[in-house]
């Protein structure tokens, strides 16, 4: 059974695209609590929905400790580990979708044997109740983990979604109790944060190149980022690659970092 | 794995019992939806919650075949198995609770295994959003079902609930996809009416017998009640003990049956 294998904890946050519905962040904070999770981030909310949400009667405290940033990655690249929702009903930049149960599994696969012991950051990202999670939003993402709806009504209520995603982490034991540790590891995967320097130094190379035309440099840029994260790479492998780019810059002469 | 394992399948009814919120009883309807449920009974409803849910703008079609019925009994008296759900924060008549996840190795302990194969109907219970379910729901349930909530937390939303075990039941691969025969087999686990009628007999021979003081009748009734559940009465059995209390009520000069 999955309960019975030892498995890396992490320490989740729970991240809200643009949600719409005041109702649904109070929704989606009660069933966080319900399962133990604490970490809620609010990314580009509609102003009045953020409000309506703190200030309603019986706002927890989750509520009250949640943070409205105005772009994803401000709200998630800490993040060692992004992975975004979906019903699975629409097309996904033709991307893998990791069924909820086998989210275990997976993450053997994705994280290096030696770094699992210790607990990192990860983000579940829930896109908003009309749109669901953009393009764009999607290629910051590691996996999509798809909650296996029937295909005659695929898509969730926002906070039931996350009802459902907070209990089955619960289940699956990979919540860890405890505050992930300050100090970087070499071997640990990167953060988002940190990938995103390193995607913006190489953007920078392929603009100076002549890579990226201006007609399909959004969508190019998008494939790239994906495929970037998918490397799986490692603090020490941004470190490297670093390296490797401010080198290319400055033979460019585009060297602004 | 637990998917993996071949598991028998039940045709499960949503029964929700005095629910308030008419927003609810419409998010309960789309979860059940969106793992493939279709049966909703809502039993004794505060009438101004239930119109509300039926003609509520986007109330799908699951809402509206939903039955309303004023009693327990009525709602789920066909079904051979009936669960109630809790979150284990209130004592329930000191009762064993079936943590969500353990629900099919406690149906292989508890149903007959000559009569696995076979889709039987199943009722699975959530009280009121204030008041959860009372001692009298209990003492018609087979067994109560722990949502694994944390302690600090404990107490679901009820939509939020109703999301949790339709997904976990789906996962288990606990859900039949096809409506239950009609037709009875004398192995299956006897109907919640069959076992009613019996136990109204019981009730009235004890009654004639003078074991039931008045002061302690009805918390004597709910234990006995409970303790009939817990003996997995098959339909033959049913019949057999039906023949039984018969014959002493007739004994006795109380035979109004």
């Amino acid at each position: 059974m999955l309960e019975s294998r030892p498995m890396e904890p992490w320490n989740w946050r729970v991240a809200l695209v643009r949600p719409r519905n005041p109702l649904n962040v109070g929704a989606a904070a009660r069933a966080m609590a319900n399962f133990g999770f604490r970490d809620l981030v609010v990314v580009n909310p509609y102003e009045p929905t953020w409000q309506e949400a703190r200030s309603a009667v019986g706002a927890g405290d989750l509520v009250r400790a949640a943070r409205a940033v105005p772009t994803l990655l401000e709200g998630v690249g800490d993040a060692a580990l992004v992975l975004g929702t979906t019903s699975g009903s629409r097309r996904h930049l033709a991307r893998e979708l990791i069924p909820l149960a086998e989210l275990p599994s997976w993450l053997e696969t994705r994280v290096p044997p030696q770094t699992r012991r210790r607990v990192r950051r990860a983000a579940l990202l829930f896109g908003s109740e009309k749109t669901g999670l953009s393009n764009e939003d999607l290629s910051h993402c590691h996996g999509l983990l798809r909650i296996p709806t029937s295909p005659a009504c695929p898509s969730m209520n926002l906070g039931q979604a996350v009802a459902v995603c907070c209990y089955e982490l619960a289940r699956q034991g990979l919540a860890a109790g405890r505050p992930p540790g300050a100090r970087l590891h070499r071997s640990d995967p990167a953060s988002a944060q940190s990938l995103a320097h390193l995607f913006a130094r190489a953007t920078n190379i392929l603009d100076a190149a002549g890579y990226l035309k201006p007609k399909s440099r959004h969508a190019t840029l998008l494939k790239l980022r994906q495929l970037l994260l998918e490397l799986g790479l490692t603090n020490y492998d941004v470190r490297v690659l670093g390296g490797v780019l401010a080198q290319i810059e400055w033979k460019l002469g585009v060297s602004d970092h």
